[in-house]
């Protein structure tokens, strides 16, 4: 098929790299420079969005928020502007699930189809091929597309209509961070009552506290590798998708909007440059105690 | 072995069974009537918890909070008055840690040995032998208690000195209730914004925000499966001892904190002895929308 992608950032370059070495024919366009090894390996590098769009028969995004998406899509040049009925737009960007609906009522207005499909799993998973891609679009929609991003990931879960799969994306993101606090508060809490935290963590792994944080993130925690990762700015981000959301549908997130704050209080202090773990500096910070 | 068991409730009836299954001579009281099985089984049923303990080697306690610990102690008829040099407490209750190694001390002090060894896993872990087991005590003490309590579960983590095993069990419940809300909240969330619940604790269950709860209690808040379990009254018990606990060592715990407010707004519907997973209901009251 002939592809276009567009945001080749530090996951979209990878994830571009797949769907070319898959056998499609790819068209890129970027504000900044294309990867040499993607054009060695015979991206064609056009001038515009909506070149891109022109060309291809399904056009990939992967760029950071929400104005980004609208203006990629909407903007001078932009991808409506080389869409033909028939053609799919595949939104693999993490924004928000109201103006994702909004993005795609407008381009199925002119006869295109239409699909969100963030996914988690960092640059590792983008280099790996191993994301999880939470798609949403109609039934037709991801049957087309889910040969597509099956070069990308390998658990990919048709979630429901479209925004589904950025409001599932949210979902996870409200999930990571709750249980990073978990771990945060228990490993804080066990270590200044005089346990040590490295043999707390291992004593919970075998029970219902078990989590993929509690093994990453909490070791992470204790060995003090904050590198990250995925950053506290990036999850701040998320985060106050959540919350804008659930103001928009009138959801009640005390614990995510708690959360918020302690990675606020991190950003505070300049750490919001390091991996999420580093939620428990904050926590530490208000117990005058160093976890490990 | 000759050893005494008190605290014949739900779980301390089937824990005191395994100990007889493996050989041991037993003697127990208890306030209220002893199990026909134990009786059968050989145990011998005592007047009063002094009795116990000068019948017996090592002592066994599974009571519910820090008085009845207490009591049972220190009280009239109370294990010391039954003590001799070289015999050992046992406490297999869940309470504080910081009177824990007060209770260990005035212990020690009669030239018996001490051992904290809470538990998780719940009535289930309890028949089937399968408990969490989370032990503080000196490595001989640790040692010598060992194969009793293998008898018990099957994944048993020696923390560290006296009162660390209750300090890994509030942890434990920590992160417990903290993922908890973390599901809920995304639930909660999801839901109202228009996603099938169902179909994204499924696209998240292979990512980071993977977790027991969102596998087991994940299921029973969309399954509406609300029968305990473990009974909200009771994490409120354990949430308490962490808030009180952070109160005494100077720990900020602002999410186990909300959390605690979460349980209480359940408590205050006559939602306290639902599992804990109802937590759930407490945030679909506030957000005017149910889950499923």
């Amino acid at each position: 098929m002939k592809l276009g992608f567009i945001g080749l950032g530090i996951m979209g370059s990878p994830m571009a790299g797949h769907l070319c070495a898959g056998g499609h024919e790819l068209f890129v366009h970027t504000r900044s420079k294309v990867p040499p090894q993607l054009v060695d390996a015979g991206a064609a590098v056009m001038s515009s969005a909506a070149e891109v769009a022109t060309a291809s028969e399904a056009i990939f995004l992967m760029v950071p928020d929400t104005p980004d998406v609208e203006k990629v899509l909407f903007g001078a040049n932009g991808i409506v502007d080389g869409l033909t009925p028939g053609k799919t737009v595949i939104d693999m960007s993490s924004i928000s699930p109201l103006a994702t609906r909004d993005f795609a009522r407008r381009v199925q207005d002119l006869g295109c189809d239409y699909a969100d499909a963030p996914v988690s799993g960092g640059e590792v998973g983008a280099k790996a091929a191993s994301l999880t891609i939470m798609v949403g679009g109609s039934e037709s929609t991801f049957n087309r597309v889910e040969p597509l991003i099956a070069l990308l990931g390998r658990n990919i879960t048709h979630v429901g209509d479209v925004g589904a799969g950025q409001i599932a994306k949210i979902a996870n993101q409200i999930i990571v961070a709750l249980n990073i606090a978990a771990v945060a508060e228990a490993l804080v809490f066990a270590s200044k009552a005089g346990a040590d935290p490295a043999k707390v963590r291992e004593a919970l792994m075998g029970g219902f506290a078990a989590s993929r944080v509690l093994e990453a993130h909490g070791e992470r925690m204790i060995k003090r590798t904050f590198n990250p990762g995925f950053r506290i700015a990036l999850h701040q981000k998320d985060l106050n998708l959540a919350l804008q959301g659930a103001k928009a549908l009138d959801v009640a997130l005390p614990q995510t909007a708690c959360a918020a704050q302690l990675m606020q209080t991190a950003a505070a202090h300049g750490w919001d440059e390091l991996d999420h773990s580093a939620m428990v500096k904050a926590l530490e910070l208000m117990s005058d105690h160093t976890v490990a």
